[in-house]
């Protein structure tokens, strides 16, 4: 109706606008009321926000002047303050963008394809909260739906590779290639340090192997593969990698390949697509070690490059090497199965420094919906699926070639065909004139993948595009040897080339045959769903996640099709809108935090920690400073930290602590300048993971410059300082963002996330580029991930989130999450031993509970109270992290203080109980915290021989017989645990 | 992309479609495959469907030829059979449609306006399965969520019209206006037969109230209502009712006519806003018996005029008078409180033709809805929202007049200015130049009313319109007497009239002030939903309500803004998607069924009863025989027919069935004969309401018709017959259709629903009309319902289904409705008597299951098989009805057979549990069914004084350990019943 000049609107603030809208996001966003806040604040002590503030963060950490003028959200704002949007006009705003985005049919493939989204699964999944706000499961007892999830999707992964274990996600193709490269390097017993990559190869995933290879001085050798190739490099190459089928379409029979590489010790990786293994021998068959590739096709909107699962499949000599998490079958106390988190002694949180993968946040979410993509379709679907497309692929050669075309993939093809033209040029303008995006291989051939999506209609403009004169109708006849048939599925069983066929039987079990109707899927969904505990339900109160409200208004946009359809490698001028938003968000991220640049393509927190070390040391080396290899890490880091900074080349050093908390600062002095000719970088967490404000960060900072390194600030704990303090301004080189903790993107489960860097200008020509797409540094480091904007789909929620919020809601939003935590921290002080608080007793936006006293006094570790609170509806607090046997408290801006009230009081209750163990009143080793949780099959027994009642074991508050959300095993087998599990379904026989 | 020529398209099966997408509907609507219903098939001992059908339906009820051509669902469609849309082929269809409306603003008020729906409740619960898929909660024990929820919205009635009881709500303003009508005039004991209506009504309503009141001979008289119009009738006049607001906008203070109308006994109507309720004084304070409306502004679209809860608030004196469902608050056999619905001794389905009203199906999803909207706004933020629409109006009027503007209602006024103008066209053309949509009153007025959504910017551009020189600015700094502010809110304070002030607070109640966060108003929304079982659980076997799958596809389209924010009176060329679809949907189900033409003003099916009855005797008028008032109905015919019948001014005579559950063709014809002079119409149900294909319906219905008799035809049971059989061949002259069971639009709990009825050509003439808009009849009957097309924004749902299945998917639909039935009734027979079958030993979709003897067997009565379903985590099937203690099961083609032996299952353990009680192994006072159900709390008890195990007791069958859905309270007592409840939430102070 009306035309809403963007730029324009945007930024006008001019005009008073004297009937404001009323349906203002930030209340909403924030759980207690002004009010409320001010009681919040009496009880504290204090009489205004002001006070308080000052009494949590240094004076000279909080920025400048902390006016509006100090944190320009957008540049071109005279009024130097966001505008916030309501709610509705955030909808109207949100809806132009998306529209400067154009939908034109992609056939450009390599990696990314049209696909047809189940409704069933885009409703009762994607646009779900009970999927999408969970944590990963790592509380086994209250997860068990993921979990299932997770296996049925680490099953299909499994058979469709038709190799033996399967990891539950990474966060793309082309990093889960790394991954693979990384891993199998570290099995060489012959330590050879050179990788062969066939030619054909994506581009993308060749540019992040080149950028990890760098990390561990890998030679990343592009080669024409043969076993003639193979031979000539046994003495230096550990593995071989191959993509099957190929970039430009074409399939081989791999199997002579990697027995000879298996003969000279050589590991073989495959690149490839889950659809095609339907029809295709698998990689385990024809002898691949590991098989990596995307799952996007299997149900996943392309959202212009992410999110995705990336999958990594190996053999079982990785098993306790692979990276990635891994959902075992197990089983509780009782003797039920039950799934669970397995093996995780391979991740970074353990290994640390040793660690070669530094994965935390994955692509649980993408991941789940891909399996139930599967299961919807069950194996007999995928594969006329498969056959469909293969069908139309040969229907349109059959024309190509009539018309005198050469297709260049000549031997054999699933669904791309790649064809020598005149002029790549004219063809592309051509095809987009018909309504198609294809792909330019050269000046004069063109490539085009067919996909889920083609129609008759499509088949026919592609016959029009190139001219062909004869109708697909025709070649169909002729296909089938004559017989006018009305589809041509028929053709697949004849035309597909014999020794690449696939004989073997996949996805046989149960769960993959059962759910084949709406009714079935929905109910299945739904049945997963109700055994996991999610933001639907409760707080979520993990330390250093940021287990914030996921807005509808934030999560809208994601599943616009005009943000959802859009290819990665759609041309500049149909993709204005995700441009707009991207540069948009980057203003006001850099703007925040007193950044000059950032990169978007980080799909991840550890991503980001990764790429910007990996910036920092192509700076380095630029300047001539490449023999900087030091990397200072304070004891306290999360494990992704020494993770990443191990992937990046970089020696690991310990900081130490203080028994305050506070980093050591004679230590970090001591080390910076004892290094200080080789020191690289420094990692620092701010507020610090134990949720401190420290005061020395501006001087620790400069030590750091003073001896030559660079600042890297991991952003976890951003929640803390938004519109409060400026990273840029403390001395930070670079910076990275958990959008899925600080700004609105949801946890799913364990993923998606995006890990977006901001660096300052000395970093940017260093920043992550595409080899496809202009983006990106002039002296890039190459690409970190598979898409140019990483997981560039989900950028609307951050956007949202600051377009509603504004500059003032943002701040607003720092306050009350300090404020919340505060009020808690006082609420629980009389009960629990705080672990670390300020020299005003305060704490940042988060606060640990010390467990440790208790197992002297009870017997009783954190873990116990962590699985009691489970007995009260309540997720555990962080466990274990950054100290062990602690439990660290985040209860977020957006959790009311209805909900911290109820939180605090069960944990009271639970110290309550604790003191009957140290009183003698109740067993060490049979109360209610040993016993917990304590689902309803242990209830239903007849026996009860237990020192409590019943009641008192699941409704120990009254609330809970109204309200109460069920764990549905007991406590997992933590013995029986890593030694045997199963990680995929085993097989049986449908009826 | 492409320019899709929608009838091109709806027509086009020439062309040879060489690959067909394989997203292909039928096969995820229908639950089992292919195989299964061999599987199915053969253990009925049939070898194929044709002989199944055979022994089902009688030979002459079959359609003739029942080939395809006799199914003409397009009659332009040259092969005669309607294509079927795959799943992604109709989404691209519908967004075609859809973009056929256009999106204008639209002003134009008469009980329609803009809002913003809070996301949160449009994700949480208008596109949850959870909230729209269940039935109406007459098994209280798994419907506790829903039952609070709708007690949230009586509370909310009683509180904004400051009335003491409200319904759970009724099909619409104007409906709710004629059930007022007929209640208050029932009251009477001078039994006056005049109802003064003022000349302020909306026209919509007026012209449902004339047609309500011909069949109760109600004489509506319109007037200037005054104390000395009231005095001049009090002989003849039962009652008044007032529009307040009036539908011109002006506000009157109705306390003296109130008192004045009291003196003569009269009863006092109003017909009431609830928004402008929050800042007037209410109708119960000036004195309203009734009030009546709409909550459509409180968060539901307009949706092109429906569905929308009608609301209805009375005095106590009409407690057991009242129409509609309400919930009280009582309790369970523990002492627990639970929700109920109470005094259901005054529905038609107890009251039958002695009832006044037929309402069965009405809004409960739209009810809860609203509710939810006042719980997130809140007392004070539905205030505020009221507050600025009135000061917007201020604005406005200021402005107006000084261009020079008359305000034509002077006195006060909410959100609605009328407006003298030189020309009316002329204005309204310029407002839709600047893109708005007025209302033309006269040729020299218009209309315009504010709403929620107008933003700062429709302000300055309404003033463009009126070409008003100065700026809305200026007349805000005026109204604040020379301040200049920020926002208009506070002059409403000054501005509204004294004497009409609401001075009362409302909605204290905790409930409305402490989910004001998105976070706790989501938590709330799910909490609830976790207590009610729905389709989403596990299936809903209710005979005659036909619970098939509502798929996200059809559901799509309801949240289309396109479908979503059309005004029931925008002009006809910007509703063009509408019309197209409601064309082809009428093509569609007339063709299908041997009809000429249809109405969708009816938005139940008891409204269609209703309104093809009237039409039955506006016909017969026109032909001279309005003499004809003579209803014959079966006695196992649904309690709805009789009540519409007395409502169409009918009298009722029953016709008897014989034993083996047939109609008494001897009783029908003596009755037929007997009363042939005034024989009117026979309402049949068919397949009977016993679940029987009738041998003899063809020559029923010619003894009718033979008799001078209309045929009514009760379709409620169509979905035994789609594609196979056509009502109107056999001899019907009007059937309404369920869409809401045959035609896969959601029971929402207990509505939405809409009736449309099809009718002869000789009846087509008096069809229902708008006093608005051009549709229906030349000779029209009048308004059935406030709008043009009832629940105009859910038809898109059955027109989806429609077209995804095409005429062979539907008929495969009823085919496997009818084979899962009899599968189902051939594995229960065993244990079970069946009351009813043919004499082929078959029913038709829907089979009775006796429980009548069990009560001397084993003092067990359905009621007990009923609650104890709920432990196995079923849905009891239709209980008591048509036949006392029997259970009538209707599985519907979309239930696997999984899901079918689930439930075979547990009926067939709890026949165990019968025999055990009747072998004396369980005592009949104290067993697993007379104790069923057995919620957590029971469980968790210390003492187990029951003959049986805790364990049997909750998992009777495996399964349920894993996967178990909890009723949330013990048995409701029904003996406290009706006598102490509470209707509404009682207040408690907000902390
Ligand atoms: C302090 C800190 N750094 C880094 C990370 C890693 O982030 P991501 O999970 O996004 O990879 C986390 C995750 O919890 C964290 O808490
Ligand atoms: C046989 C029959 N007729 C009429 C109706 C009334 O339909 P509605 O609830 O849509 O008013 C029903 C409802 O269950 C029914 O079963
Ligand atoms: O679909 C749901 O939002 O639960």
């Amino acid at each position: 109706r009306r035309s809403f000049h963007l730029t324009c609107s945007l930024n006008n603030t001019s005009r008073k606008n004297i009937v404001p809208p009323l349906d203002t996001f930030g209340r909403r966003h924030i759980g207690p009321s002004k009010k409320e806040q001010e009681y919040q604040l009496s009880t504290l002590g204090y009489k205004d926000f002001e006070s308080f503030l000052n009494d949590v963060i240094p004076e000279n950490v909080r920025a400048n002047g902390n006016n509006n003028k100090h944190f320009p959200l957008i540049n071109t704002d005279k009024s130097h303050t966001a505008p916030n949007y309501s709610e509705s006009e955030f909808g109207e705003l949100v809806e132009n963008v998306a529209n400067k985005n154009q939908l034109v049919k992609t056939l450009i493939g390599m990696g990314y394809y049209n696909v047809k989204i189940p409704p069933a699964i885009i409703r009762n999944v994607f646009e779900n909260p009970e999927w999408y706000t969970q944590y990963t499961p790592y509380q086994a007892e209250i997860s068990q739906g993921r979990l299932e999830s997770m296996m049925n999707y680490q099953t299909m992964i499994t058979d469709l590779t038709g190799l033996s274990i399967s990891n539950a996600s990474l966060l793309d193709e082309a990093t889960a290639a790394g991954e693979a490269m990384v891993m199998v390097m570290g099995s060489d017993r012959k330590k050879r340090k050179t990788f062969l990559v066939d030619s054909k190869i994506y581009p993308n995933t060749l540019s992040v192997l080149r950028t990890r290879a760098r990390g561990f001085e890998i030679d990343v050798k592009v080669v024409d593969i043969s076993t003639e190739v193979i031979k000539a490099n046994e003495k230096d190459a550990f593995g071989i990698l191959v993509q099957y089928p190929g970039a430009d379409g074409s399939i081989f029979d791999y199997s002579h390949l990697a027995s000879t590489a298996h003969a000279s010790n050589m590991r073989v990786v495959a690149a490839t697509d889950l659809l095609a293994l339907t029809l295709m021998k698998t990689p385990g068959e024809w002898g691949a070690d590991v098989a990596v590739g995307s799952t996007q096709r299997f149900g996943l909107p392309m959202g212009f490059g992410g999110p995705h699962a990336g999958f990594f499949a190996c053999n079982d000599e990785f098993k306790r090497k692979m990276p990635g998490r891994l959902v075992g079958l197990s089983k509780d106390r009782l003797g039920n199965p039950a799934y669970r988190l397995a093996l995780q002694t391979r991740e970074q949180h353990i290994r640390r420094e040793k660690a070669t993968s530094n994965i935390c946040t994955a692509q649980a979410l993408l991941a789940n919906m891909s399996a139930f993509y599967a299961i919807y379709h069950g194996p007999e679907g995928l594969r006329q699926i498969a056959a469909r497309i293969y069908a139309i692929t040969n229907v349109l050669k059959c024309g190509l070639e009539s018309a005198g075309f050469k297709i260049l993939n000549k031997n054999h093809f699933f669904d791309t065909l790649t064809i020598n033209v005149q002029s790549a040029d004219a063809l592309i303008k051509r095809a987009l004139a018909h309504g198609y995006n294809l792909r330019k291989v050269s000046d004069t051939s063109i490539s085009i993948s067919m996909d889920e999506s083609i129609t008759n209609e499509d088949l026919s403009q592609l016959f029009n595009v190139f001219q062909i004169s004869s109708s697909p109708e025709a070649f169909t006849e002729k296909l089938n040897s004559g017989k006018s048939v009305n589809t041509v599925d028929e053709l697949v069983v004849s035309a597909f080339p014999k020794e690449l066929q696939r004989q073997t039987p996949y996805l046989q079990h149960i769960v993959f045959n059962r759910y084949h109707s709406e009714t079935e899927l929905m109910r299945y969904i739904r049945y997963l769903q109700s055994k996991d505990l999610s933001l639907a339900h409760a707080m979520i109160p993990l330390g250093s996640c940021t287990m914030k409200l996921n807005a509808v208004s934030e999560m809208n946009p994601v599943s616009n099709p005009k943000f959802a359809n859009i290819h990665p490698y759609a041309p500049k001028d149909q993709v204005q809108g995700y441009e707009f938003l991207i540069n948009d968000l980057e203003l006001m991220l850099t703007n925040l935090t007193g950044f000059d640049a950032a990169s978007f393509q980080p799909n991840s927190g550890a991503s980001g920690e990764y790429t910007g070390l990996s910036v920092i040391r192509a700076y380095q080396k630029s300047i001539g400073e490449d023999y900087r290899n030091i990397c200072l890490i304070p004891v306290s880091a999360h494990g992704t930290n020494p993770a990443s900074a191990n992937m990046a080349g970089l020696k690991v050093v310990s900081v130490k602590c203080l028994n305050n908390g506070n980093l050591d600062l004679d230590d970090l002095k001591v080390k910076a300048e004892k290094y200080s000719d080789n020191l690289a970088a420094f990692m620092v967490t701010y507020p610090s993971t134990f949720g401190i404000f420290e005061h020395g960060v501006k001087e620790t900072l400069s030590i750091i410059h003073e001896n030559g390194g660079q600042v890297y600030f991991d952003g976890a704990n951003m929640n803390a300082m938004v519109g409060l303090c400026k990273a840029g301004e403390l001395g930070a080189d670079v910076c990275h963002f958990n959008l899925h903790k600080t700004f609105c993107i949801p946890h799913g489960g364990g993923g998606p996330g995006a890990g977006p860097i901001c660096v300052k200008s000395h970093l940017a020509d260093f920043l992550p580029s595409s080899p496809v797409v202009k983006c990106g540094g002039t002296k890039s480091i190459g690409s970190v991930s598979s898409s140019p904007y990483g997981s560039a789909s989900i950028l609307p929620i951050s956007w949202a989130y600051m377009r509603m919020m504004g500059l003032d809601g943002l701040r607003d939003a720092s306050k009350a999450a300090l404020l919340n935590a505060n009020y808690m921290a006082a609420r629980l002080a009389p009960y629990y031993k705080l672990v670390y608080s300020n020299e005003n007793n305060r704490c940042a936006h988060e606060f640990i509970l010390d467990a440790r006293e208790f197992k002297a006094t009870a017997s009783i570790e954190a873990t116990d109270i962590a699985k009691r609170l489970q007995d009260y509806s309540f997720h555990a607090p962080t466990l274990s992290w950054p100290i062990t046997n602690t439990l660290m408290v985040e209860p977020t801006e957006s959790e009311s203080m209805y909900e911290m009230d109820r939180f605090c009081d069960a944990l009271i209750s639970i110290r309550q109980e604790i003191r009957e163990i140290e009183e003698g009143k109740q067993p060490k080793d049979n109360n209610l915290l040993t016993n917990a949780p304590h689902p309803q099959k242990d209830l239903v027994s007849e026996e009860w021989n237990r020192p409590y009642s019943r009641e008192r074991a699941v409704y120990p508050v009254p609330i809970l017989s109204e309200r109460k959300f069920w764990p549905t095993v007991a406590r997992l087998d933590d013995a029986y645990g890593d030694k045997k599990f199963v990680l995929y379904l085993r097989s049986y026989a449908v009826k």
